[in-house]
């Protein structure tokens, strides 16, 4: 038989990623690849105490169906935490949980964006995101980031010049890949600018809590009074990847098709990592737990840094600091072919990822790659890094 | 602002089960409108006793980002599983575990069908699966369902004269809403007509174990020998809906762009509930447990049947048996407002699914209704249609 598939898929790709992990799981290769969460922040004893409550007290309510909103008890604790902590929310925005923030970049796509409809996009940009753009036929027009965010002429050029602009897609905070934070005064200029042309803003801001140094900038949703922001959130990186756990605050013309959207996608989300998620929040020393994890990934994060400057930036290879997040975006001399780099790094068994990965046209020319330290071991992490820059002395 | 949604959802409606669902929330009011497995029907003690260990043994699997396909083991486990017992799956399918089978209908039409396209359902069917092929703005066919399945020179007409008929959806055992299982002579046919008109067939399987008198027939997956059946199976009935597990059995060439579009949609599915079916499927005796679930269900079933028997059936409402799955459809006489009917009844605190919510096109005459008799007890079942009974006596 001949297999149809429809237009929309047709140039789908696995992402890059996926295919590194290939390699990356080979036990004999160090991976900077992945994006994982640390082992060691995983609250792994009170999840199991909360997991055996729950099936000593509410066993039914943990396996029954629930609600496609999302479990109530959540949503409160959710929204009572962004609005108390953040001032996340308004009276015109609705909160729902989402099977990880990965759901609402589907959903909303699929509630706002027609086929050939503009998606604006940082560019490098989040790959899981781009690709669940590109999955609704949407045109992904990429704005160049600095290291305080978009190219703000650039972006106020887009909105201009493209036609049917639906959303701006931003990681205001520590972004992946390219770990830059995105600046207040930056932040106040996009938010005049959605304003202005009358186009929302998606701010997703999985990495928020992971803040290692500096100061907290408020999030763009922070100060939405006019309804044209949806925030997102994750318990991916503070709680439970596995559990597919994230949410969306938004004005309610958006989440209720968003909510019907997500009745023909999944019916609901796991509603057992609901309830846990909801007990740790509220039961438990929710802070303190943060506090623990931002300690572990300084820890991380200043020990890869130092490598960095140790063995790559004598030899040739530059980065940015960062403040938080997960990811450290290095960049080779220009003129230097990037994607061969990676490749000779694999042959040595060191694995990070090509930066053209990220970009909204990855045949464009990119000198960057992208390292994780969240997810190799401090040994693993100084070998793959001397590997690089022993790699990086022969070649540039 | 004004909200621009996209024209695949502008005419998107909450199903309308949801809506009787706030009903059926005043517990004054006997609901037989869910589709809830009896509470009873889960294995409570064995998902403890698992969780705990999976906790005590392998936390941070639990916990993890784990891949898009599903848990590899699960995956194993379910394939030896429905090719043993059903002889579903040849070396051509791929099997991949999905957030619900819910998902797998987001993602089939997702992967193969474009806007406009055409999707074969019987009519009525299940709504859930419908307002998925209608988020991608599909076409929907209906083709009327007789006592022992479609009707065959219908579907053989829309095969000739529908456009772009992109897949037949069909629920061949006790369908949701109808409760007819398709005879094994129109399985073939249907078979038969998919491959002349090189069309795919969707086999919606969510109630096959759940036999309560007969013989089981023979899926249609399972004489597929030529790669045109995705099979849909979920552990809905059989294990927790709350989890959210299900699963699709398919050409791999089909498959493979739906794991691309998983990975926009939720990365993966919910990885402890991964863990615990495939313990359960493994570890305990399955088997016996499907045996005590259809004894569950043919109680309940009967009950309910005795009760049609006594209180309908000498009012004027008729229905056919069942012989399996959780619904009952019953049809008023011709000529009577089935609406108006439904809308006395919840004024007298009964909650059952008006008919025409199933079709295709819902403004379509009907005068049929859905029964649940999974959910409530057996005095709600009782109290709830002696008062329809009483209904039917006073206004038939």
């Amino acid at each position: 038989m001949e297999y149809i598939l429809s237009e929309r898929v047709k140039t789908l790709k696995p992402s890059a990623i996926r295919e590194i992990f290939k390699y990356a799981a080979d036990p004999s290769v160090v991976s900077l690849s992945a994006g994982n969460p640390a082992p060691e922040a995983f609250p792994v004893k009170e999840i199991a105490e909360i997991s055996n409550t729950i099936f000593t007290e509410n066993p039914i309510a943990a396996l029954q169906y629930s609600v496609t909103e999302g479990y109530p008890a959540l949503r409160n604790a959710v929204g009572n935490y962004m609005k108390t902590k953040y001032n996340v929310g308004r009276d015109f925005d609705e909160l729902i949980i989402t099977s990880g923030a990965q759901q609402v970049m589907d959903l909303i796509t699929k509630a706002t964006v027609n086929e050939g409809d503009t998606i604006i996009c940082e560019a490098p940009s989040f790959i899981g995101s781009l690709n669940s753009f590109r999955s609704y036929h949407a045109r992904l027009c990429g704005i160049p980031l600095e290291s305080d965010g978009m190219n703000i002429d650039c972006l106020e050029k887009a909105l201009q010049t493209e036609k049917n602009v639906r959303f701006i897609y931003i990681i205001a905070n520590f972004q992946n890949p390219s770990g830059v934070t995105t600046s207040l005064a930056k932040r106040r200029k996009i938010y005049e600018l959605a304003k202005k042309y009358n186009v929302m803003i998606l701010e997703d801001n999985p990495y928020g809590e992971l803040r290692i140094s500096g100061e907290d900038v408020p999030s763009i949703k922070s100060f939405d009074e006019d309804g044209i922001v949806a925030y997102v959130g994750s318990f991916s990186k503070i709680l439970s990847p596995g559990m597919r756990l994230g949410y969306v605050i938004a004005p309610k013309p958006i989440v209720q098709k968003m909510i019907v959207c997500k009745q023909g996608e999944d019916v609901h989300t796991n509603i057992w990592a609901q309830m846990v998620a909801e007990k740790f929040m509220t039961e438990y020393d929710f802070e303190a737990h943060l506090r623990r994890l931002r300690e572990i990934y300084r820890k991380k994060a200043n020990f890869c840094m130092q490598l960095l400057d140790e063995y790559l930036v004598p030899n040739k290879i530059t980065y940015q600091p960062i403040e938080g997040g997960l990811f450290i975006w290095c960049k080779l001399p220009d003129g230097v072919d990037m994607n061969d780099f990676c490749q000779q790094a694999v042959l040595r068994k060191v694995c990070v990822v090509p930066g053209n990965a990220f970009l909204t046209d990855e045949s464009e020319q990119c000198s960057s790659f992208r390292i994780n330290f969240s997810t190799p071991t401090d040994e693993q992490l100084e070998k793959g890094i001397q590997i690089l820059g022993n790699l990086a002395k022969e070649v540039l």
